[in-house]
């Protein structure tokens, strides 16, 4: 993917992306109970490097598993490649965490973009101080092989009740976390630009006292003042 | 309604108003799910305008209805009085935001007491970061349309999993939002304005190293300390 | 119970207390939904003192059952010897408080360890502002009468879908709580605290750009390294 | 809305309205929570009326009001004309029946279509024993009060998570109910006439050895046989 | 308790039963997620006698603790007096069954009236086919071990979402099962018959075609009419 | 694996296999929320054959791709190996069915051991007509594409909580579908059948009037009256 794209949806909000993808017909993709954990890190955009963990069972989630360098869980942590955003899919699980302060540092490290779960994080504060962008379900102590056995990675996954397709596009902000198909990733990148452009004359009318009707979404009167403002303001360009 | 029973129940907490409505047989009346989003703008009393949502429908929810005046949420931003709450049946989902920064900045600039909603805002980050109390479930991306559609104003709502009357009054502090039937605002106001002056009262008591049995409840001879204590205390009064 | 096992247990962390009761075969440990409500004033370690709450009925749940000092949730407050943590299974119901600020202040005063509940609490501002260590479901205003009934004390209970027998150990910190059965108190003391060491050391090597694998578990040459470091880090031992 | 229109959807099944409605781009129309109470008894195909509970609330829903003519639930089973369905809004609650025994009797006596809800239904012996086709989530012996109150008719309502507008068509069978929009009604019932005509066409195929690939969807030569089935057929034109 | 008392409440519905202790204030009795499981023997009125389930924890649910005769789960099946009803809490985890065909067989053998859960029961077909009333959260293979630790025996408990003291009567029929608290048990036995009486002739008058406004509730000339049937039909007395 | 392990375990009731699981320490195997669709054609065991979905997008779900012989769930239904069992990984989603009367047919016809989903089934009536074993979550008239897009076949899954590895060994009756890991088959197998004559003749010890205490765990005394009517019931060996 060209990297501009993902420079371009990086800038743009997740409320802007989801709208985009309404206008295309798709509503199903905002992981639900995703929360960012630090909102001073929590802006990115990246390409999707799935984990599938499968429920806990005691014959499979040995804690011997660990040092197996291809369970799934661990090796991912090495092999996701930089600048990719780690999304691991926990069943909406909030009996254990998904990684921890070592892995989330190590990640760190790499160059890993983002980790996105609809399960928790154990070690909180420590992944919390970090620069890492999260997206989580809080906290919890235990580790995930109490609940989960990891079962694969780079194939398709469900988290937070929406379809993630290895190489989708996710982009985080404070409200959360977007999937964007890859085929849609420069189209909404483009007209979400133009539509944050378009809100940011829509705040200051409002600001300025104009009522919403009329305005949000804009008549033919706000849009003609938009063209207008937007051919004289160079600096928007 | 007498504004001065608004004022005075805006100076008692949610706890107090609820503890006056279950001596008075009222025990639902506090809107689960409906989390104060800033601390420091959450404290309010006002009366209640309702906004409905159903469920999304595809032929219903299209993204055109945003221009139609008379769509419901669209309305209720501009026809909602001044020093009213907006309260938003979202049926708990969390899928979607119920409103976003520009419509709160315009209720804001409109003089509206509070939001109050069982679903999300988008926009999370600018919304928080405003002045208007705003109650609700967390942070979502997806406008509205994408799980919700419009069903009307001013109609009897389930909001959280209590029923929510139009001309109900709402009080908000950090631990959320209470639903007052317009009929006991006014010995709710006055009844726990008292129960404060007690409980401040207990409260010292407590931090002196009393015992909460006989005090909190009081027992008659704390009842007489504490009415000896208001008598010489003139500046309670 | 040897107090230096709870000076100790203490120090380690729940991600670490959950790994080594996982190893001695025990995942379902972890109290879910009981976030600290300060995390400043969240660790701590102490014996657990229970409150069972069932659901509320008209007949039994009056407002005048408070001022019973034999009524269980008000007897717990001034009953629980100073330095034990007071557990309240409450259902996960969200609907109501189990304590609020007075018993909060009281608890404190008196000495004790924790509050720890599956419940939320009510006077959200006031319990967060104190220095009681309080892990609960978020907030609310009503009373517990308002959906509870004080069933009994210092039985054995459910607590966020984990037993909890009268004088098990609760461990919390930023994660939440973990309970951990007596008889178990001091080994997972004593080989918590090597797993701390050991970690320090891995998180110091992963740091210094080691690779996961190899070392988080550690490989025998990982483990070689650590021991040669604690032996010449007297400052460790 | 032209009888034959309902006529012929009485006759499809609702996993052919459903897909259907799917081909037409809306994927949320079948009611969740509300299964047949009488196999023998659920075929039908109505109009929506609709009738909406909001939750209890001790003022409110006083046992009096169930004497006051107007009060929705009650006005409904008197004014809903015979051949339509009422749809009940419970919000899936559980904990009351929405209607019992005397009122489903006179329902039926009054030649209503159906009742459908995603609540239970009170007096289920009774009422399975009836004629009348009741779809519902079980059965609870409370009355409505005990949980809801009513609020209104004839206004959009949520049931079981879709979105029902007065006027809606409602199909039912042993497998639920959907909701299909007015505007779409004519053309679900001509298209899904012809699904199913195909389907048995298919069914016969596969129940004659033919692999599903290719038979169901048909493929091109799969579609050409059954094309000629037809016209040669005439019974089943 | 007068066993003419629950012989008259074993001849009124749930339905009756619950309506008469809304009219006296009681809302929150009726247990959910209970139902027959055969609805041919599902008739009873009888004393609740509690067992109570805690979370499983692997130190506490092992399999020789079946052995133990002071087990609570195995001592209630012999201990529990004939004619008394077994409840119990089972948190409604669906995981495990709460009896299986065994026990199941012994309490019907020691004339036990009622087996009532939130939870399900294993061994389904074989239970179902005896002639003890059982009411539960359908089937589930696991020995309750699997999920629960039996906890204790005649303490107050949660079932459903409802409170049950020992020695609290329970009423079952197809619709579930009803607590009634014991100070209330005489009074709702003789109103509940009496409605009875009364809704019965009711139910003639609206299959005889009165409309349900003025008939159901009854107005004072359908009051009239009952008293006047009442008295010239002295079979019904 | 041999088929006579198959045979044995298909004699067994899913409640021993768990028992049996759980004396190996095995408790997460009972897939929750599989019901029989029909007791008559409910009891098999065979090896599990998976399908995977994920969340519907709308830009995956298209109806198109069911006439994509490469689509996973089409697919699966001519590629699974007569006498297996296949399993459905639907997320207890409740809002369409997993597969339909056609496809029942088909999978019928081409001798496939049974269906096991924690979603429902289409076409209810007519699947549960047919003689293929049904396990699942209730009926949902919209199809797969409603709610899901196929991801995967023969890969790992979640199944009503617990995972299935693509050949483990699924053993289902009335009570519902047990996961037996294919390592465990042969000894479940033996000391299954072991443990159901010994139920056997505990059944008849209960029926005699034997309290269960003593009996049911059997002590020594009953273990050797066991062992002695073994010895002396040829019929039985």
């Amino acid at each position: 993917m060209n990297p501009d794209i993902l420079r371009q949806l990086a800038g743009i909000s997740t409320a802007t992306a989801t709208m985009q993808l309404l206008k295309r017909g798709l509503r199903n993709c905002f992981i639900r109970g995703a929360r960012p954990f630090n909102t001073e890190h929590c802006q990115f955009a990246a390409l999707a490097y799935t984990l599938r963990f499968i429920p806990m069972r005691e014959d499979l989630s040995r804690v011997e598993v660990l040092a197996d360098p291809e369970y799934p869980p661990r090796k991912a942590v090495e092999d996701i490649p930089p600048g990719m955003a780690l999304v691991i899919d926990a069943r909406g699980d909030l009996g254990a965490g998904v990684i921890g302060d070592i892995l989330a540092a190590r990640l760190q490290e790499r160059g890993v973009a983002a980790v996105v779960s609809d399960g928790p994080v154990r070690d909180a504060a420590q992944v919390a101080a970090g620069k890492l962008p999260v997206f989580c379900a809080g906290a919890a102590a235990p580790a995930s092989l109490n609940v989960h056995f990891g079962a694969d990675l780079q194939r398709p996954i469900a988290c937070g009740g929406v379809a993630v397709i290895p190489g989708d596009v996710l982009v985080g902000d404070s409200d959360g976390v977007v999937v964007i198909p890859a085929a849609l990733a420069a189209e909404v990148a483009r007209d979400g630009a133009e539509q944050e452009q378009l809100e940011g004359f829509l705040k200051q009318r409002v600001a300025a006292g104009h009522p919403t009707i009329g305005t949000y979404p804009p008549n033919p009167e706000t849009l003609q003042a938009y063209n207008e403002w937007k051919n004289t303001a160079p600096h928007r360009q």
